[in-house]
C-alpha cells in the first residue's frame, strides 16, 4: 500500500477502504507517511468529503493510534459530556455534581483554556489546593465513592488526531465536517465512557457559526458514536451571545455555585438540564426528560448536588468553603462599568469579543505558556432581546490594570450589537440529536 | 503576507494575486515555507484550478526563481524547441542540424532519458568523445559559429519548478494542467531564447493521453510563452505508436542520420518539417509554410544539415565519422525478430510498453543513476495501420543478453494491438496551435 495512491483515490472522490485509512492513520502516527501527503490527503478530503463509513474508520484509527482507557473498575454507566467550546460556559462545574448526586458516575477528562474560551480545570483551580494531578487508582477510587473525578488530558490520548489537527491548522483544512467529528470523537471514544453527551454550540461565538453545520455536525458525531457502539446524544445550543452572566475563572464559578443554590441565570440553568437529562437518560437513572429535570431540581433544592460538589473539590486536594461562602472568592476589587451611548434592543452579543476582553484582562491565555488571573472577568447586565437606554450599565469589568480594562472595555462595546428595533430572542436550546 | 492565508484564499477559489504567488514561491524556494504547506496549496489549486493570469505569475516566479540565462551575445532570433517526451523521439537530432543550416541559431538545453523516454543527451553520445561539458564561452561561441550548441541542463534553472515537481510527484497533484504548463514553460523562459516552438505529444505514450488535454495543454503554455513576450507555437503530434521505426539511442541516431539523407521515415520527417516549418517562421527565415519547407528540402538535398550535424558533434568533441559512414555506429549484434500470432491490422502500438521494452534491454534507465548500453534498442517493422499476417516480423530487438530479448519481446507483443477490422491511420500532425 503507498500513500500517494491513497491521495490520488481521494482526490478522484472514491472511498477509502479500512484498511486504506489505517494504514494511513498508522504510518502517519509513527512518521512514515510524511506531512507534506497527509496535508495533501486532507486537502483532498476537504473538496471530496467522507463518507459516514469513512469517518467512522478514521476516528476508530484515531482512538486506537494511542491509549484507550479501561474505565471497568467504574461502576455503573459512565456518560461522558462534550462541549464545542463557548464564552462563559461553565456548565461542567453544575452539571457534574447534578448527575453525580443522581447516581451518573462521572469520570472526566478536562482541558485548560485557550485563546478566548475558557477551561474546565483553570476554573476549578479557583479552589485553593485542587489539583488534577491524582493517580490512575485514586480517580477510579474518587469516582467509586463520590461519584466524580476530573483528570488533565493524557499526551498518549488519540496522539495521531493531536499530530492531526496541528497539521490541518496550518493547512487551512480545519473546516471539514467529517475531520472535525472524528478529531473530537477520536478522543471521546479514547476516553473509555459508555455513553456520550455532546454540547455544540452554535451563532458568532461558536467554532460553527451557521445553524445547519451545528446541525450537521452534531448529526455526524451521533453517527459515529452510535456506530462506535456508544450511545451518543446531542443538543444544539445558543453561542450569539455569552452563556450566562459571568465571563472569568472565578466570577463562573460563583455562577456555577449560585446555580447549586438555585439561582443561576435561565439560559445557563436550562443548557444544564438539557445536557443533564439527557445524561441521566443514556445512564440510565431517568426514563424521560420529565422526570430528569424533577429530579435535578431535587437535588438543588435539598443541598445534595451542592454538597456533592464540595466532596469532589475536597477529594482532589481542593479547600471547599468558597462553596459555602462565596465570598471567600477571589474576584478583582477594581470594578468599572460599560455603559450604552444609545437607547435600543440588544440584538447579538458577539461571544469572542467577550472572550477576547476577558482574555485580555489577564483571564484567558494568549499561548499556551501564559499565566492567567483567575480573579479577571465580565459580568454582563444586559443580554439578547433586552431593551437599553443611554447610559444604562451593558457589563461591568472587573480587574487589576487600568489599561487592560480601557481595552477590555472598548472591545465589549464593539461587542455589543444595539439596534433600533425589537429583537427576537431564541431559546438557548436550538435543537436535539439522537441517534438514528 | 501568510502562507495560510493563501491556501484558504486558493481553497474558497479566489484568486491570488501577482506579490502571493511571488511571495509562495520565494518562501517556497528558501524553505521558510513548509513542504506541507505547499502540497496543501497545489491538491487545492487541483480542485480550484488558476486564472491565466496567476499561471503566467507563476511560470514568472519560477523562472526568476533561479539563473535566467542571457543569451543576448548570440546574433539572430534563437529559437528553442521542447517536446513533452515521447517513445522513438529522435527529434533534436535531425532539427537543429536542419534549422541551424538555414541561419536558425540553435542554443539548447537537454536532458537523459528516465524511465521509458530518452534524451537527447544520450543519444549524442553514441558519438565518442561527445560532450555537453563546455564552458559558457565555448557554448555561445559555438552557436555563433557553427549555429549550433547543446548543454545539459544546470541546476540553477528554475530550482523552485525541480522543488515544486519534486513534491507533486509524490502527493498526486502531478496532472493539473496550469502546474504543468507552467512548470515546462518556467524552464523554458530561464532558457533565454527569444522565441518557442512546443511538440506536445498525444495519445497511450503521451503524457497527455486524450487528444482534448493535449491542446488545452498546449494553449495554456502557447498563451504563458506569448504573455511573457515570447513568440510561441506548438503542434500536437501523435504518441499512439512510437515515432519512426527506430527505438533506442545509437537505432534513433541512424534514423536520424538516414533523415538528414533524405530517407527518414514518412511520420518522423513530417514531425520534423511541423516544428522545423515553425522555428525558421518564428525565427524570421520563412515568411511561410510552403516556403520553410521547401527550404528544409533542399538543405537535406545538398547535405548541407548532414554537413551542420557533423560540424556541431565535432565542436563538442565527438567523433563525426558514423554520418558518413552508419555502419560505424555501434549496434548490438543480435538481433532477434519478434513474429505476430495472428491476422489483422495494427490498430495501435502501445509506446509506453515499447520504451520500457528499450529500457528493459538496458537502453534506458530505471533510476537516475543506471548506467545505459547505447547499442540496444528495437527497430518496429509494422506500424498503425499495416496488414499483419501470421508470422510476420513486427519489430527486430537488438540485445546484448538473451534473457532481457525475452523479456523485451514479450512487452513488445503486448504492446502491438491487432484486430481483424481495417484501423484508421490518422495524421501525426494533429493541430497546430499559433497564440491568440
Amino acid at each position: 500500500m503507498r500513500m500517494y495512491d491513497l491521495i490520488a483515490k481521494k482526490k478522484k472522490g472514491e472511498e477509502l477502504t479500512t484498511e486504506e485509512i489505517r494504514y494511513m492513520i498508522g504510518g502517519f502516527t509513527d512518521g512514515s507517511i510524511p506531512d507534506y501527503q497527509m496535508s495533501a490527503m486532507t486537502m483532498a478530503i476537504c473538496f471530496q468529503g467522507m463518507s459516514k463509513r469513512e469517518t467512522v474508520d478514521l476516528t476508530l484509527a484515531m482512538r486506537d493510534s494511542g491509549e484507550v482507557l479501561d474505565l471497568s473498575g467504574i461502576k455503573g454507566v459512565k456518560v461522558d459530556k462534550h462541549s464545542t467550546g463557548g464564552v462563559g460556559d461553565k456548565t461542567s462545574l453544575a452539571l457534574t455534581p447534578i448527575v453525580a448526586a443522581l447516581g451518573v458516575p462521572v469520570a472526566k477528562m478536562s482541558g485548560r483554556g485557550l485563546g478566548h474560551t475558557g477551561g474546565t480545570i483553570d476554573k476549578l483551580e479557583c479552589f485553593e489546593g485542587f489539583t488534577t494531578g491524582i493517580s490512575d487508582e485514586t480517580f477510579v477510587r474518587n469516582v467509586n465513592e463520590i461519584g466524580i473525578a476530573i483528570a488533565g488530558q493524557t499526551a498518549n490520548l488519540a496522539p495521531a488526531d493531536k499530530k492531526l489537527y496541528a497539521l490541518r491548522d496550518v493547512t487551512a483544512t480545519v473546516d471539514q465536517m467529517s475531520l472535525i467529528a472524528s478529531s473530537i470523537m477520536s478522543k471521546k471514544l479514547a476516553s473509555g465512557s459508555d455513553a456520550i453527551v455532546l454540547d455544540v454550540k452554535t451563532g458568532n461565538g461558536a467554532f460553527m457559526k451557521k445553524f445547519e453545520d451545528s446541525v450537521a455536525l452534531a448529526e455526524e458525531m451521533v453517527s459515529i458514536g452510535t456506530m462506535a457502539g456508544k450511545k451518543t446524544a446531542a443538543v444544539i445550543t445558543d453561542m450569539d451571545q455569552p452563556l450566562g452572566y459571568a465571563v472569568g475563572n472565578s466570577l463562573e464559578v460563583l455562577e456555577a455555585i449560585e446555580t447549586l443554590n438555585g439561582n443561576g441565570p435561565e439560559d445557563f440553568k436550562e443548557v444544564v438540564f438539557a445536557l443533564g437529562s439527557l445524561m441521566l437518560q443514556l445512564g440510565g437513572k431517568a426514563q424521560d426528560d420529565a422526570e430528569a429535570r424533577s429530579m435535578m431540581e431535587t437535588v438543588i433544592t435539598d443541598g445534595s448536588a451542592k454538597k456533592k460538589f464540595a466532596e469532589f473539590i475536597e477529594a482532589q486536594g481542593g479547600d471547599a468553603s468558597p462553596i459555602y461562602d462565596t465570598s471567600l472568592l477571589e474576584i478583582a476589587k477594581t470594578e468599572v462599568p460599560v455603559v450604552a451611548d444609545c437607547d435600543g434592543y440588544v440584538h447579538r452579543i458577539l461571544a469572542e469579543e467577550i472572550g477576547i476582553a476577558c482574555m485580555s484582562l489577564g483571564g484567558g491565555r494568549e499561548t499556551k505558556e501564559s499565566e492567567i488571573d483567575l480573579s479577571v472577568g465580565i459580568v454582563l447586565k444586559k443580554k439578547k432581546g433586552d431593551v437599553v437606554k443611554t447610559g444604562d450599565t451593558l457589563a461591568v469589568i472587573y480587574g487589576n490594570d487600568s489599561e487592560k480594562i480601557a481595552r477590555a472595555s472598548e472591545l465589549i462595546c464593539h461587542a455589543y450589537e444595539i439596534e433600533s428595533t425589537p429583537a427576537e430572542k431564541l431559546p438557548v436550546i436550538r435543537k436535539y440529536i439522537f441517534s438514528e
